[in-house]
C-alpha cells in the first residue's frame, strides 16, 4: 500500500462520516424521528429538544450539548455505568492525548533524520514504505537514538498509571455519591441468600429462613422472599398477557372499522397459526380465554409459593448498613451453605440461575473456562469443519433444491470462494452471544455480572486472535506447535512482525471510528427498521413504544472492542507513533459520539454501581503490559544492548495492578459501611422494596391488598427502578 | 552402621527413656514436688492428685488418666488451642497406623522374597545393608513388584485425605461449640480498629472514634478504648511495681529475723548494685519511694490517656454478633483506612504492634519475608564467616587475657574442631527466638499469630536445611548452582540419595521420642532450677510462684519438630516401610505424654480458638505432597516404565488442599454469625468487659470508681481470661 492509496482510503472513510453527520442532522429534527432520536429523553417525560426547538437546526449543535453536559447530568440520566463509561473513554484518551503530545515532536524527527544504510523496509503484506521512515524500524541498530525510544515507553507507563490512578480514585467516589444517596433503593435493603441447606425440621424452607435470619438480626429483619419455580406460573402469565394484548388489538381494529362504512368485528381461527379451525369473533374468545386463565394463574401462584420454594431466598432488612454488613459477613461455617451476597437490581436478576448450588456453581465455572480456553485457541477447527462440510458437492446433496441455484458458474464461484469466510462472519456474529450463553451457565446471579464475564472472555478472544493473530500470522493454534517448542519467543515474534503491520491497523483504526460512528450517531438502521414497523406491524400504542423502545449501550461486545484499539495503538505507540493521534481521535470522538447517545438515546437495562470499573482497569493495564513485553521483543530485535532498562517497565505493571487491587477493589465487592450508614431521605416503606422484588408472575392479579395505591402497583410490575425511585 | 550397632543406639535410648519414666514415677509422688508436676491442676484451684493418693503409686497411672481424658477435659482445663494439638497429634498418627497395617505385611514380604541379582547397595554414610533388604532398594528395576509400592503411595494419599477431611470437620466443629458457648468472653464483644486516619477536624481521636462507631452502630456500639503510646507509664509503673515487691520481702526478711535473737532491720545501699552509696533501711526507703512514685503514675497515667492516643482502637459492642459482622464488613472504602479486624484476647495483645500503618505493616511484612528466604538459603554463609572469624590466631588476638588457656595443646585441639559446630549449634538455638522476632517485625497485633508466622518459617527452614540437606548432602546453598541448572532434577537427586540415609533417620526418630519425652514427662530440668531457686533466691510466696509456674505448650518450635518426624515418615513409607512404626510411636507416645503435661502442667498463654489448624493441615499436606513427588522421582530411578501412574497424586493433593481451604477456612478467619449468635448465660457486664482490655499500667491506683467489687479489679488486673469467665 502506497502513500496515495493509503490516503484515499482515509478520505473515503472520512467522507463516509461527513454524509452520515449530515444526514443525522437531518434527520433527527423531522418530526417522526423523535424518539429514535431521542427515547431515553421521551421515557423520562423530558422534552426531546432542549431550549429553543429550532427547525433549522445547526448540526453540530449536539457536539456543544454533549461537551456542555456534566457527569452528574450522566449519573441522574443514565446511571452511574455510563458516567464510568465516559471516565473510562477520558481516560484513555488523556493518556494517548499526553502520549502524543511528547512521542510525536519527539520521536517523528529523530526517526525520519536518521540515516541508516542498513535499514530493511518492511516486508508485511501490508507494508508501506513511507510510513516506515517515521518509525523506529528506521532507527539504526544498537544507536543512541535508540535511548528516545527507551524514554518514550517509560513516559506513556508513567501518564498512564498517572490516569489510571485519578481514574480509580474519581470512580471510587462516584460510587460512594451514589450509593449514599439518601434515595432509598430496593436493592440495598435486601441480600440474596443461596444454599439454603436441606431442613432437617418439617417446616418449610420459608420458615427455615425465616428463623435463621430472626436469630441473627432480630431487630432490622424485615421479611424473606424464597426463590421459586416459576416455569407454570410462567407459562399461564404470559398467555394471559398475550390475551390481553390481543383483545386491545381486535378493539382498536373494531373501533378503526367503525369509522369506515362497514363494522367488522374482527375474527380469527383458532388452529394453527391462525390459518386452521374454527372461525370466531376474537374479542369474545380472547375475554373468555382471559376469565379462564385469571382464576388457573391465581390457582399456579398459590402452588408455586407453596410448594416450588428452592435453595435460595431474598432477604429484607430495615436498615441498609445491616444489609450491607450481612453481605459481607460469613453467616455459616461452611462455605456451601448460607451464601449470604449483595442484592442485584430487581430488573438485572437471572432467577434461574440463584437455585444453583456452591458446588454446581464451581463445577459450571470450571467447564466454562476450560470451554472458553478452546474456543481461543482451536477456534478455527470447528469453522473449517464447517466449511468442509458446506463445500458445493455437499450443499447439493443435502439441500437438492438448491442445486438449480449452484449449477450456475458465477454463482458457484463466488460461493466457492467466499463460503469459509462467511462461516467465520457468522462465527464472529454469534461469539459475544455465545459468549454471555456460557457466562449465564456459570450460574452468576446477575445480568451485569454475566455481561462483565462475558465481556472478559471477549476481550481474550479479540487480542489473542486479532491482533496476535493478524500480527503473527495466522491463529494462535497454527503458531502453536513453534511457540510451544519456544515460549520465551513469542514477545520476539510479535515484535518483528509489528511494524510490518501498522499501516493495516492505522486503517482499521480510522474505519472503525469514522464508519462505526458515523453509524452510530445517525441511528439509519433502527431508524429504518422503526418505520418499516410501524408502517406494517404496529396496532396499538404499545406496539409502537415496543418498536421504538431503545436497547441499552451494549457493555459487553463495546468494551472489548475498545480495547483491542488500546491494545493496537498502545502496542504501536513507540514503533510507529503515528498512530497515536488516530486512537485518540477514536476515543475521543466516541466520547462526544456517546455522550449524545447515552443522554438522548439509550436506556440502561441496569445499573451495577460501576462495578464495570476494576474491569476496565485491569484490561487497560494488561494491554499496557503486552505492550511493555512487545518492546522488550523489539529492542531485542533492534539489538540494543542496554535492552534489560525496559525490563522493570512490566514488572511495575504488575506492581500497580497489585497496588490498585488492593487499595481500591474491596469497595467494589461490596458497599463500605461507612458509605451505606448516610441518612436517608425518609423511612423506607418496606412494603414496596419488598414487592418491587417479586417477579411479575406472581404478583396477585386482584389487589386484595388495598393499602398500596394503584401507582405503587404499576411501578413493580413495570419493574423499571428510576420510576420507583422518583416516587417513593 | 551393622545391624547390631542399630540394635545397641535403640536400646541405649529405651534405657534411657525407662530410667526416666521410673524417675518420674518417683518423684512426682514426692511431697514438694507437686508444683512442678501438677502447676495447671493447682492454678485451676483443683487437688494435684485425682481420686485416692496413695503414696506408693502405680508408675503407669498416669497413662490411664491421659487415655481416660476426654477433649472436654482438655477443653476445659487447657482452653481449644491444646485441644486441636491432640486432634493433630491422633490424625498423624492415625495415618501412620493404617498405612502402617498395610504397608508393612505387603512390602516388607514383597522386598525380602525378591530375588535381585543387580541389586545394587546403598552407599551413602548411613548406610546399612541388612535394612536394604527390607526396602525398595532391593526391588528389580522396572519390575512387576513396583506395581505393590504404587499401590502403597496410592493408600498412604487417600487414607491422609480421609483422616484430614475429617480431622478439618472436628476442628471446626470444636471451634464452633466453643465460640457458641453461653460465657461471656471479652473479646468476643470487641473488635480491633487500625488505620484511623488524621483526623481533620479539632476533635480528638477518641471522639473522631466515636462517632465513625456511633454512626454505623446507633444501637449496639458501647464505647472505645485508644491505644495509648504506654513508654512513659510503663516505666514508672515497673518501678512501683519493683518497690512494692521489694517492700515485701525486706518485710518478711525483718520478721525472720525477729525469731532470731537479734531482730535486725534490713538495709541496703542506694548506689551500683547495692553496692556503693550511703546505706537505708530498706523497708523506709521503699516505702518513701512508693509514695512518691503513686501520684506520679496518676499523672503520667493522665497525660497518655490524653495526649498519648494512637491510630488504632479496641470498641467495643453490646451484642456477640454485631462485633462478629464488624470484624468482617469493610467499614472504609478504601483498604489503607478503618481496617477492622477481630480483637485477640487482652492477654495476647502486642500492644506496640498496633499503631502500626498498613503501607508499613505491608512493607514490613515483605522485607521479614526476603530475610527469611535469605536465613534459609543461605544461613550457612554467616555461620561460616563467623567461625573464620574465631579461628584460634584471630581470637588470641582479639581476647589476648585468653592466650595462656589456647596456647595449651589438647584445648587448642578440641577448641579448633568444635567451633564451627559451636557457632552452628548457637545459631540453630537462636532461630525460633530470631523467627519468632522477626514476625513480631511484621506488625502482626497478636502473640498468637505472631506464633503461627514463625513456626510456618521455621517449617521451611527445617524441612529445606535438615531433610534436604541432610539428604542431598550440605545445604541448599551448596547445591545450589546444580539445582539452577536444571531445576526438574531436584526429585530425582532427593529420590537417589534417599534410601542410604533411612536408618540416620530411624536413629534420629527414636532418639527424639525416647530421650525426648523422657526428658518431657520427667521434667527434670526445670525440677533442678525450681529447688535451686527455693533455695537461695525465693522470699516471699509470689517468688516460689514465679519459680515453678509453668512455661506453655510453645507451639512456635513444637509443630515445626513435629512436622519435620512427619515428613521424614511420609517420605520412607514406601522406600522403607521400617519406618512407619517409628514414626507411629512417636505421635501415639507423644500424645500420651503430652496429655499428661496438658493436664497437668502446662498453662496456655493464649487461646486462639484452634486457628493454628489451618496451619498444621497445610503442612501436613505440603508433607505429604513432597513424598509425592519425591516417589515420582524414586519410580524414575527404579527405571520403572508407569512412574506417570504416581503423576496425579501431587495433584490431587493440590486439589484436596484447595477444596478444604475454600469449604473450611473462612470460619477460621472470623467468626461465622451462626455461631456468634447464640445466646449467652446472662447479659454482659460491659464495663468489666471493657475493663479487661485495659493495660495494667493504665488501671488507676486508687479504686475511685466505686461500682465494682474488689474481686472483679483482681481480675483485670491479673489478665487472665479463664479465671475471669469463671466469675462473671
Amino acid at each position: 500500500m502506497d502513500f496515495s492509496s493509503f490516503l484515499t482510503s482515509l478520505g473515503t472513510s472520512f467522507i463516509i462520516f461527513v454524509i452520515l453527520m449530515i444526514l443525522f442532522a437531518w434527520l433527527c429534527t423531522k418530526p417522526g424521528n423523535e424518539v429514535i432520536y431521542y427515547p431515553n429523553r421521551i421515557l423520562k417525560g423530558m422534552e426531546p429538544y432542549e431550549g429553543s426547538r429550532s427547525k433549522i437546526r445547526n448540526p453540530f449543535a449536539w457536539i456543544h450539548e454533549a461537551i456542555s453536559s456534566s457527569e452528574r447530568d450522566v449519573i441522574n440520566l443514565s446511571g452511574l455505568d455510563s458516567a464510568v463509561y465516559f471516565v473510562f473513554l477520558s481516560t484513555v484518551f488523556g493518556i494517548l492525548l499526553l502520549s502524543g503530545i511528547v512521542l510525536l515532536p519527539v520521536l517523528l524527527p529523530i526517526a525520519i533524520t536518521e540515516n541508516n544504510p542498513g535499514v530493511k523496509n518492511s516486508t508485511g503484506k501490508n507494508a508501506f514504505q513511507d510510513l516506515d521512515k517515521l518509525s523506529m524500524a528506521h532507527l539504526k541498530e544498537n544507536g543512541s537514538r535508540l535511548w528516545a525510544s527507551v524514554v518514550a515507553c517509560y513516559w506513556v507507563s508513567f501518564v498512564s498509571y498517572f490516569l489510571l490512578w485519578k481514574g480509580y480514585k474519581h470512580v471510587s467516589d462516584l460510587r460512594a455519591e451514589v450509593l449514599a444517596s439518601p434515595e432509598v433503593k430496593a436493592e440495598q435493603f435486601a441480600v440474596l441468600v443461596r444454599d439454603i441447606p436441606p431442613s432437617s425440621e418439617a417446616s418449610s424452607k420459608k420458615e427455615q429462613v425465616d428463623t435463621f435470619f430472626k436469630r441473627i438480626y432480630p431487630d432490622t429483619f424485615y421479611k424473606s422472599m424464597m426463590v421459586t419455580d416459576n416455569k407454570a406460573v410462567n407459562k399461564i402469565y404470559e398467555e394471559l398477557q398475550d390475551c390481553k394484548k390481543k383483545v386491545v388489538r381486535a378493539e382498536i381494529i373494531y373501533e378503526n372499522s367503525k369509522k369506515g362504512p362497514k363494522p367488522v368485528k374482527p375474527t380469527h381461527r383458532t388452529g394453527f397459526l391462525g390459518l386452521l379451525g374454527k372461525k370466531v369473533d376474537s374479542i369474545e374468545y380472547y375475554n373468555d380465554k382471559i376469565r379462564e386463565l385469571t382464576p388457573k394463574l391465581e390457582a399456579a401462584q398459590k402452588v408455586t409459593l407453596k410448594e416450588k420454594q428452592q435453595g435460595s431466598a431474598i432477604v429484607f432488612f430495615t436498615s441498609r448498613v445491616n444489609a450491607a454488613s450481612a453481605a459481607q459477613s460469613a453467616h455459616a461455617r461452611m462455605i456451601d451453605t448460607w451464601t449470604v451476597i449483595d442484592a442485584p437490581e430487581p430488573r438485572q436478576i437471572l432467577w434461574s440461575n440463584l437455585p444453583k448450588t456452591f458446588y454446581e456453581r464451581e463445577t459450571r465455572q470450571y467447564v466454562v473456562y476450560f470451554i472458553v480456553f478452546l474456543t481461543i485457541c482451536f477456534y478455527m477447527i470447528p469453522i473449517g469443519l464447517i466449511s468442509a462440510f458446506t463445500t458445493l458437492p455437499n450443499l447439493k446433496e443435502l439441500m437438492p433444491f438448491l442445486s438449480s441455484i449452484l449449477d450456475q458458474e458465477t454463482i458457484r464461484t463466488v460461493l466457492g470462494a467466499y463460503l469459509p469466510q462467511i462461516a467465520l462472519i457468522v462465527f464472529l456474529a454469534l461469539l459475544p452471544k455465545f459468549l454471555l450463553f456460557l457466562s449465564k451457565a456459570e450460574g452468576i446471579p446477575s445480568e451485569s455480572h454475566a455481561e462483565r464475564a462475558a465481556s472478559g472472555k471477549y476481550f481474550y478472544f479479540s487480542v489473542f486472535n486479532v491482533f496476535i493473530g493478524v500480527t503473527i500470522g495466522g491463529t494462535l493454534f497454527e503458531s502453536f506447535k513453534e511457540i510451544q517448542k519456544k515460549p520465551n519467543t513469542i514477545p520476539e515474534r510479535l515484535a518483528t512482525s509489528l511494524p510490518g503491520n501498522a499501516t493495516f491497523f492505522l486503517t482499521f483504526v480510522a474505519l472503525k471510528f469514522f464508519v462505526g460512528y458515523g453509524l452510530e450517531l445517525s441511528r439509519l438502521v433502527p431508524l429504518i427498521i422503526f418505520h418499516i414497523k410501524k408502517k406494517y406491524l404496529c396496532k396499538t400504542e404499545g406496539d409502537v413504544k415496543e418498536a421504538w423502545y431503545p436497547s441499552d449501550l451494549g457493555y459487553a461486545t463495546k468494551i472489548p472492542n475498545d480495547m483491542l484499539i488500546l491494545t493496537i495503538t498502545l502496542c504501536y505507540s513507540v514503533i510507529a507513533p503515528l498512530i497515536i493521534p488516530f486512537g485518540a481521535i477514536y476515543f475521543g470522538l466516541g466520547w462526544l459520539v456517546f455522550r449524545n447517545q447515552v443522554l438522548k438515546v439509550y436506556v440502561p437495562k441496569y445499573e451495577s454501581y460501576g462495578r464495570m470499573w476494576p474491569h476496565m482497569h485491569a484490561r487497560i493495564l494488561a494491554s499496557l503490559a503486552l505492550f511493555q513485553v512487545t518492546m522488550v521483543g523489539y529492542f531485542g530485535v533492534k539489538e540494543f544492548h542496554f535492552t534489560p532498562v525496559i525490563i522493570p517497565l512490566p514488572i511495575m505493571t504488575i506492581i500497580f495492578s497489585f497496588v490498585c487491587s488492593k487499595k481500591f477493589y474491596r469497595f467494589f465487592q461490596s458497599t463500605a459501611l461507612e458509605v451505606a450508614c448516610h441518612e436517608l431521605k425518609e423511612t423506607p416503606n418496606m412494603e414496596i422494596v419488598y414487592k418491587s422484588f417479586l417477579p411479575p408472575s406472581l404478583v396477585p392479579e386482584k389487589h386484595d391488598d388495598q393499602q398500596f395505591e394503584k401507582h405503587d402497583d404499576q411501578q413493580f410490575e413495570k419493574h423499571d427502578d428510576q420510576l420507583f425511585e422518583e416516587n417513593v
